[in-house]
């Protein structure tokens, strides 16, 4: 067998052992012999994407579900059409690896005037620029792609970030022989001493805290601490909250958790179980604009904030210290106080939460404060929800989850577009659970052809498309209304027939009662669903109603990045 | 006035002075102060776009027509999505001006977690990542920006490339004061003497030359000598070509226009008036593997190979020698000479030009041989003929252009989906002319959004798309059929009603005689025009039939740039 056995081969045989089942991307000549390898292989499947940024989206959503993800791209014209989607995956922790099929190794020794480059002979423009947006990146000969296939790899899982494989041509087809053992991924280093020292500090914090909350983010799902996080607040019944970066890593249908953490835009009960606990628990978090307007106030004296590597008490920095080590210290110093957490004092449920609006009749208009809450009510345990920055981020962050449902965005990177891409990878990723995206007209018309793709792939994810006319995320940020950001009205719910939708459920709603007779076609569907939601311009969900009360400009001149 | 005279109004000030008089792009929080001044503007007017790639392409369509465009991006999330455009433009030298709207200087300053960051504190890397795809970069600050902003664009100008202006959000509206004279471009460094020893050189050489060829490509175009070539052709009734990439440069109604060069793919008379000259003048050109497969055989002991800035010939480098100064020192030499070298001995124009196919029925279907002479007939003088690379570049490049059209390819770059975006853009540049569209359907999907842009803009574009199911030209390339190049299809003619297109002609074409009635409707279009053509999928123009039948891994590991 090996000697017809390749290096793409080999990197195929790696991709699947990390748990890639599904390769997204667009063939081009320079990486067609390496993909010829791909749809012969026995346990990944490609899927081809109808264009280049579509599918690093795709591949980022796949990540966030199956905890690996993979694209195949081609050289230049290919890359960087996906470099956006790349770079979100790394300012966001999601371990895309990112193939692109090159030139031969020939052709890069003479500089040869090929198409794909920039006609200047130099052939690392686009590694170099990559180096940017990832945090390995390995440029393949025939002598070094075994060793440099598994460093960019393991350095990809180990820190949670996209990593960079350029393929030429003649590499791919190259003999290699089989990975001999498993890919070595060096585990995050710890030492038992800084564990005992953290342990100690913790415990003296604790030992003064009448009151305790745990806030947690992002973070702790992409280092895979969610499960030490449950242990962690059962062993207190402590009171929580995520940041809407973080959403879904709490189980948010448990009575102790409050909802979600946006700085000074918070609910009083979120505000009370979060800024003033006597101490925080703050696991995997990253304060940003997005999440709280930079608008926290988290006393540090007060905190204990644990990062992937190193946790931070006070002006003390235990390190090395893996998450899961730290998370697992605080259950145990938890459990050992024996006591529960649990606050009666918090103001309640109804101040702020997320409740029907009664105010109107079902005939009206549809308005946000009726469309949170129906989709509150539509969500079932285990759904994958996918909830684009802007307008729908904004609002699905105030729903209460049912448990075991994930919960997809990209409130840091903010790349309008992004969800729909992943939703089908997020889909693919999780064929037997029920993906929902919620999504505005602004961003869908950017990624809007990966309709075609969920079709061809008979995805039955279920696209909320909120219709309102223009990007009303940037007219609230940036203070009245604006032409440039009005949208050119689509009629959304041709648009599956026109790209190729035999089987779909085209449905329109624009009041409360349209809403509600949707949402229950679409409860159990057997083909995509669009749903369009017709929203007036200018209404907005609570959470921004309350932040866009205060100025934008404030916020963005704020606190350096730890 | 200059009391509320801001860097914004004056970076617009420039743009208008250099002839742009539209900006493309897409709105973001970052962008929307400088925006407001450019909505403002009296002689620019802001075209929004569905996305940012879609907006580099536009700004390059633009630019190829108008000689000068500008897009608009937000930071990070915008830029990237837009750099893959803008690296286009690098490679194909347009030049695009790139401007991103950033978060403020004090954000930078403190590295603030703001959204469209990577989250690390470091606002550098997607200028850096820019620095390998533009000729010109700036971080603009209050300080710098007018001096910047002048090197920049002038650079831009001069080369003949895309520049990139970071513009921070405080920066955007810092006082400024207008424009104190012209923008500075320098001339290309020039000199008598090296003029007078290129024309001594080219005088010995053309003493000795029984027939004489010009060939022309896409540097003539960009370096705006297009009138000084057609004096040259003129004076002495030279046979004449260009490669695909430089098409439209001369005027092919004229008798003496033998074709399109592309190597050893080129027809017999292309081949003789070319390869075989005793002395081939080159005006502009450069070799690549999409123009003539790096099969080219030019004998430079025979050739004045003219390039912007120097002039070839054989082993002697003349520079610095502006291409203008060049190709006017010939036109005087030929003018000289007296004579005419117009040849009777080429080969036929029927052995190899694109003829009717009249071996089978209208009643049939539409084939590659029938499509072709079509378009051929159908176009008029004055048109702007834009054609997307694949079939319909190859298949284009076998037609003889009516005089005064304009031709947009991107060979080299090759990027699909361009052209779609790009008609947009040349439409607007010149509203006045009639602009055709040959793309495939697997490239109009990769930017299918910005149909509702032109229909949003009352473009009166025609654009046929050759619909075969298929990325025809990968399975062509990599040799058979592939499922990974099936394109998922699309109801194309329902598309623009979906994209919101009231106003808008849909037609489908799958016979000769259907085509024929649907150009006879397309002719005077009053409003978008989509022509959606059904081919079989293994059918393939000309050119590529004679490509193919050569192995395509030969041509990759040629020849070094120059």
């Amino acid at each position: 067998m090996s000697g017809d056995y390749t290096v793409g081969d080999y990197l195929l045989a790696r991709l699947a052992e990390i748990g890639v089942r599904h390769l997204f991307g667009v063939p081009g000549d320079y990486n067609m012999a390496f993909l010829d390898h791909a749809m012969a292989h026995d346990r990944i499947s490609w899927v081809g994407n109808t264009n280049e940024l579509n599918a690093a989206y795709a591949a980022d959503g796949y990540a966030r579900v199956n905890g690996a993800g993979a694209l195949l791209t081609t050289y230049g014209v290919g890359e960087l059409s996906a470099i956006n989607g790349i770079a979100g995956a790394y300012a966001e922790y999601v371990p895309v690896i990112h193939i692109v099929g090159a030139p031969s190794t020939a052709a890069e020794r003479t500089g040869a005037m090929l198409h794909h480059t920039l006609g200047d002979g130099d052939y690392r423009h686009f590694i170099r620029a990559h180096a940017e947006v990832t945090v390995a990146q390995a440029y393949l000969s025939a002598g070094n792609a075994v060793a440099e296939i598994d460093r960019v790899l393991a350095t990809s899982r180990r820190e949670r970030r996209p990593g960079y494989l350029s393929l030429p041509t003649d590499v791919a087809v190259s003999p290699a022989e089989p990975p001999a053992g498993p890919l070595v991924v060096p585990a995050p280093e710890a030492s038992a001493r800084v564990l005992a020292r953290f342990t100690d500090a913790a415990r003296t914090l604790l030992a003064e805290a009448g009151t305790l909350g745990v806030l947690a983010d992002f973070l702790a799902d992409r280092f895979g601490v969610r499960s030490e996080l449950a242990d962690l607040v059962a062993a207190g019944q402590i009171p929580n909250a995520t940041l809407s970066m973080g959403k879904g890593v709490l189980d948010e249908s448990a009575p102790e958790f409050v909802g979600t953490y946006s700085g000074a835009f918070s609910t009083k009960r979120v505000l009370a179980a979060v800024e003033q606990a006597d101490v925080l628990l703050s696991v995997g978090v990253r304060f940003s604009d997005s999440t709280t307007g930079l608008t926290h106030r988290i006393d540090p004296d007060r905190t204990i904030d644990i990062q992937p590597f190193a946790t931070y008490v006070g002006e003390q920095v235990f390190a090395p210290l893996p998450m899961r080590d730290a998370v697992r210290a605080l259950t145990g110093l938890v459990t050992e106080c024996g006591r529960s957490w649990a606050r009666s004092d918090l103001p309640p449920v109804s101040a702020g939460e997320l409740t029907d609006d009664v105010s109107s009749d079902s005939a009206d208009t549809l308005r946000h404060s009726q469309l949170w809450p129906a989709i509150q009510r539509f969500l079932r345990p285990g759904d994958i929800v996918l909830a684009e920055l802007g307008t729908s981020l904004f609002g699905a962050q105030g729903m209460r989850l049912p448990a075991g449902a994930a919960f997809i965005g990209q409130p840091l990177w903010a790349s309008i577009g992004y969800t729909l891409p992943a939703t089908l990878g997020a889909q693919l990723a999780a064929p037997g659970r029920r993906t929902v995206l919620l999504i505005g007209d602004g961003s869908a018309q950017v990624t809007a052809q990966e309709i075609g793709t969920l079709l061809r792939e008979g995805c039955t994810a279920i696209v909320l498309l909120i219709n309102n006319g223009r990007y009303t995320i940037e007219n609230a940020l940036h203070g009245g209304e604006r032409r440039y950001n009005d949208i050119h009205p689509w009629n959304w719910t041709l648009l599956p027939a026109a790209m190729g939708g035999e089987s779909v459920t085209a449905l329109r709603a624009s009041t409360p009662a349209e809403l509600s007779t949707a949402l229950a076609r679409a409860t159990d569907p057997a083909d995509l669903v669009l749903l369009e939601a017709v929203l007036p311009p200018a209404d907005l969900p609570d959470v921004l109603l309350r932040a866009t009360a205060r100025s934008d400009a404030a916020a963005h001149d704020a606190e350096p990045a730890r």
